[in-house]
């Protein structure tokens, strides 16, 4: 079974739901500056959510492009971990309409959990249906990243009955933890695959 | 004349149908946990119709991949079960704007049943060019869990007269039947393909 | 210069227009037939639109399938087509809004016209960054159902004031001319292929 | 790492932001000629925004097409840009809706010219790259096109104070800068290509 169509709908969907979200965007209610300053908590939190789901692109990128086989389970966990992306402009619209009130604002922590947590799943899924010794194995390892961020969510999303300014910022320091890390993976996986093709050269 | 654009092309419109339904999901009218409740069925329609969608990208993905030749009826097949499925965000958003009400819910489940038919017809195009003794002709086999759910569509409609509710209940019915077979199927390819590479290994 | 991004982008704004014309179907203003009856021309104008980007997607397909060479004039000839056709959704919002009055179906088909007079240029630009005795020309060839449109175009525009439901039926028309003859291409690009590979065992 | 997605994905998102825009091409108050030539300049502001996305796309199908190399830091400066361009819909609503007063005029400005320099940043992150001697540098060279953008578009942001439609005006002449160009740029990666092909034939 090829990975192909898998990436191209995962494509077509995350670049569909990046894009959406501008048309959520409410024009300001004037002309002038402090109609537009009035917007701008709105186009904070598009930029929020825009990071999230590149952050997301970024990642699925990475994972399947180390994946050697997929199967009919892989298809489901990437539906499943879309599902709960698709839910992110719809969170991201409702907190922003209501001023990140305390409920939509642990609502839009909670599908940023549960998008971590299907993402976790779809990881172990391809996992499970890679042969012995894969290159995704040993480039994903423990996952620090991945486990400090549910820790970060699971926190974030309480906090929100003391002041939801605190679970946002919380938020974004997990999108900034992950602007990061793609370089790390990547040269891990370079350095594996570098170090196999000195080993077959050897042989 | 290569599948790869109608394999493209389908995914393009089937993304934008999966994701597009996510700008019909109305925000809470506010910011409390009751008004959060009250489009809980919302969201519940949502996650069926995504449901829906993503069983037939899966099928789609699995009949194409199978395929060996394509020709211009199947392109038109093709363009008509988009069609149907195109319709979903529409029967999806009135059900549910009309809490379930009977018109709008037997209209929900003709679109599904269109959209089956429609399905089925393709594969009998797709038949229809493939060389003889193809895999997929076996791999489809009596199509069991097709016919099934053309009868119980045609038995959910009608019963939209009598409880909705059984009839979205019977809808689900569907989906869960189809969380599961790809596998089946998928066995079967792999069965064939393997019986295939054995035979011609031993010539 | 490689054709595959240029199909993969067309593909994309196709299916995006085709699906995003779903989104100006408004619900009905109830849940009971008469409410239900009452948009139907609105679903009836939503299919002749959808045949219509469905004819402009199938062609495309196969005209660019035909082509061997690209250059940048032929990306700026298919973003030009793609400008009418994006304009596509627009005029059958306002047409159906309008229950078709005059002006709103006269547009519909002028938005028809220039689609098909960007489509007329877009083969042309192509025709000319093709290598000499290429397949594409011959199966082009005096491109008579092209020119028929123009004409039923060029005749349904006008008569819109004295009846629009005429100039529908012509549009409908131009449709169903295009339904049919892909089949006579294919086979045209078939025989072609076939003649040539005959003459290449030959030699 | 394989550019293959990184195309895919930017394709897709281009192609999501130029066709939406349409959904916010409101419908002609009336059905008379007086309404649709009132919502004449929001056409025209569709098609200045159109032509700036699909002169992105074109650059970026170029840039990319003469990419050998991408990296993690290539896919972050990828979607740098598309955020920009994203807010591309956003700014074409804003200033359409208040008929070009001054503000919405300038951030149309700042959003053009910040996409502008996110891709130049772009490039930039491309060449870094590079294997040494790469096509893409001496392609690109001293990009006077860019430079001369940059300049158009930071005197014509002021100039909103003084009078919008001049601004629009410089706007406007960006786009016919770039509308010729890819021609040249065409024909120096194909003289160096030629070169190099050449080259390689005499040795």
């Amino acid at each position: 079974m090829s990975k192909t169509r898998l990436e191209a709908f995962s494509d077509g969907v995350i670049a569909i739901l990046i894009t959406i979200m501008v048309l959520d965007l409410r024009s300001p209610a004037g002309s002038d500056l402090s109609t537009f300053v009035a917007i701008l908590p709105g186009i904070a939190t598009y930029l929020l959510s825009f990071v999230f789901l590149g952050i997301y692109w970024n990642n699925h990128h990475h994972l399947l492009h180390a994946t050697e086989r997929i199967n009919g389970a892989v298809l489901w966990a990437n539906l499943h971990l879309l599902f709960w992306l698709s839910l992110v402009p719809f969170a991201t619209r409702w907190m922003s309409e209501t001023e990140f009130a305390t409920l939509p604002t642990a609502l839009y922590g909670s599908v940023l959990l549960l998008s971590a947590v299907a993402y976790t799943i779809l990881v172990r899924v391809i996992l499970a249906c890679q042969p012995p010794d894969s290159v995704l194995a040993s480039a994903i390892g423990t996952d620090r990243k991945g486990n400090i961020s549910l820790v970060i969510y699971a926190v974030a999303i309480p906090l929100t009955l003391v002041n939801e300014l605190i679970s946002i910022g919380l938020f974004a320091l997990v999108a900034l933890i992950w602007l990061v890390p793609d370089r790390r993976i990547e040269a891990r996986i370079n350095a594996i695959a570098g170090g196999r093709h000195r080993g077959a050269g050897l042989e």
